[in-house]
């Protein structure tokens, strides 16, 4: 059983592996450093992440709307939004062994800590991933990789406020892939140069952007609760006035005790009206908006919470690992929220014959049919089934065994505490979806 | 009213930037060539189209799970592939003017369609982006945006097949961007740079290919017919010998009758063991699997059916598309299956005032607790009001007006044909997922 920290992201990374969570990108070329590849039950951990965030964000609140901006965008939005210019780490290079390091992570700036070699000055060296769009491969062609998804929603704020009818105060939603070509990539998928956002940014009138600010720190750090972290592993950190992004007027951090520290889960941000006014004067078109109350043009504040889905998706998976028992009852478990298992339900015929497996899959067609993710597992001894389940992160396994042929009943089982049950075959799905409904899934 | 196909495209797309459903990328600049953002409608439209893929080709097979690679992989992948040698297209410049063509889109290879001028002799240019990872941009560090998700799956397959402990036949799928540095993009969201993929890579017997080729023909087919798509817009088009790709021995396109033409929504293709083999070659590992019944190691031939998200989205709404009645009863209607409408439900009190808003949101809360897209709109006149729901696809609207303070009903209103007919307001939940069940959605 793993002690250390570092044991620890060792043995779930392999379990990641081997339940087919998370692989290392293209591993059979021994791994592209620091992209990494989701696997069927990681697909469909990140997915309910995903929908569990725009359920909260969009789907359910009246005042916010989803959009979906492209990754490759004009480049003037990057001259506007000061990323050109300030998105860069400090980087020096050893004279003699070459390699190269981010000048704010060395405690000495004058020597090399691998060789003691003599190092550079300090140079800029912008994060933002480029490429040439068209078949010329010049300034004028060079385009940038999105660093951030809200830029994308700075600049379509006009189009979107105006088709939708929105009032102050009110948000724009979204989720996808951004980029940055991180120096210091690492810890598993942490810190990644691809990695997946979920921001919004939410408009409201300049004098209500404290009131704005503290609500959606409360939001965001209650969603993590909400979707199962514990209390304990979570916390809210005030960024320091020199720790601030040059756009931020407020910043505090959710962030997430991962057995390697605690670190950032989402920033949730007072970018005041910076982004609206830089676009608007780069563009010569102003994104102010008529505000009917006060008669007159103006910018909105903006209050921003920009969380991390593949973080996210660790931190659950980091919170859900355990292992519990001695000796033979020794099993390892993810605790998932019901609401984020990839697998709701998996149903199991105690063995392959005497028509368990028939009755296993009419069960299983039932459970599909409500729209319930589950799986069918005929093969293997139960108990080693019921095991892979527990590593799944399934709350609920459903079992046909010879009572079943006799009685029609099955028992389900439930994950945390290994309870089983019998309930009548036919009302099988009625309470599977009963128990997720109590757990708020 | 449009008569002819261009001014159909040009209406969509006005419809679609008036509604909300896609707008030009980074549009406050002038647009950023053949990118464009999805709006509060359009996001919803294209997540319902993803979502009924992944549930017709995932959630509901036993044999096929999903996953997600990242878009950055290891450069050797597209030497095995065969996309860095030969992903290109041919290239010619006019040498007065300066302008580039395709040289398989003119006619006359010799001289300039728009000025007259001498054309240089064809050229390779390959459609891959290329970026550079680390701080050095140089050609140890050059890597590429993924121009297919296929990829990530032949790379991940051995993982992917034992964690999930599959047999043949099986298939792993995955959506996702995709990027080519296309020379010609156009025709609106059809042919993009940066653009959405739904792949499924179905991995059989090599002497069932033949089968498998035909069934996937078939079911992906049915797809777009059971999703709302007429049937005289939708056909199959078999490749001829010299158009298929290099690692095919059968491709056919499904292809929807656009305004602007028959043109592809998804080719599905028989690569044979090609991709299989060649990523055994370069990395040294083989990816044949050992099979059971032959007790031997065999490479599994694919099936492959490829879609565009963003191809099938724009079909869904250009088949959506209509006109209808004349002078005060014409009205745009979008015909979305109700499966893929962003709203399925909207409500509306007759008037701000005599408690019709209250009604409303409660019914609007009741909507929103049961999982179902609803819109709660209640500004503007009732005729307005229905005239951008009908625009918006929403299949259903729930009207409060004075009877309904008086008897507790409410009016629902079918979109196709604009019946009305009056429920309990306490039962109108139940009535428009008894509608939605029956609808397919």
């Amino acid at each position: 059983m793993p002690d250390t920290r570092n044991d620890l992201m060792t043995t779930i990374v392999s379990l990641c592996k081997r339940r087919g969570f998370i692989f290392q990108s293209s591993e059979i070329y021994d791994g592209l450093n620091s992209c990494w590849d989701y696997g069927p039950l990681g697909v469909e951990l990140k997915r309910n992440v995903k929908e569990a965030w725009w359920k909260a964000m969009v789907t359910t609140r009246r005042d916010i709307v989803g959009q979906d901006a492209s990754i490759l965008m004009h480049p003037r939005v990057w001259e506007a939004s000061g990323h050109l210019q300030g998105f860069t780490d400090p980087l020096v290079d050893c004279r003699e062994c070459r390699s190269r390091f981010r000048a704010d992570h060395l405690e000495d700036t004058k020597t090399c800590p691998k060789c003691g070699g003599e190092l550079t000055d300090a140079r800029k060296f912008n994060l933002m991933f480029k490429t040439f769009m068209g078949p010329v491969e010049d300034r004028s062609a060079t385009v940038y990789l999105r660093p951030e998804t809200a830029q994308g929603i700075f600049v379509n704020f006009l189009n979107v406020q105006q088709a939708s009818r929105l009032k102050l105060p009110f948000g724009i939603a979204q989720t996808g892939k951004s980029f940055r070509n991180e120096i210091t990539p690492g810890n598993f998928t942490y810190r990644t140069r691809e990695f997946e956002q979920m921001e919004m940014e939410f408009f409201c009138y300049p004098q209500d952007d404290e009131h704005w600010y503290e609500y959606w720190k409360n939001e965001r750090f209650n969603w993590y609760i909400k979707n199962g972290i514990r209390n304990e592993n979570l916390r809210l950190r005030d960024h320091e006035k020199d720790e601030l992004a040059h756009y931020a007027k407020a910043c505090v951090d959710v962030e997430y005790k991962f057995p390697f520290g605690w670190n950032e889960l989402e920033g949730i941000a007072n970018r005041t009206d910076f982004d609206l006014k830089k676009h608007s004067e780069f563009s010569g078109k102003t994104l102010a908006i008529f505000d009917e109350e006060s008669k007159q043009h103006i910018f909105p504040y903006v209050i921003e919470p920009a969380a991390g889905a593949d973080r996210a998706t660790l931190a659950f998976l980091v919170d859900a690992y355990a292992v519990e028992g001695e000796g033979k009852n020794k099993r390892t478990i993810l605790r998932f929220h019901p609401a984020l298992s990839p697998i709701k339900a998996a149903v199991l015929p105690l063995v392959k014959r005497d028509g368990m497996p028939e009755k296993a899959e009419k069960i299983y067609n039932d459970i599909l049919d409500n729209g319930i993710a589950t799986f069918l597992d005929i093969n293997l001894s139960i108990g080693r089934r019921y095991a892979r389940q527990d590593e799944a992160g399934t709350p609920y396994c459903i079992t046909v065994d010879s009572q079943s042929m006799e009685d029609d009943t099955v028992t389900i089982r439930r994950r945390d505490n290994r309870e089983q049950f019998r309930v009548n075959a036919g009302s099988a799905v009625e309470q599977i979806r009963k128990e997720l409904k109590e757990a708020g899934a």
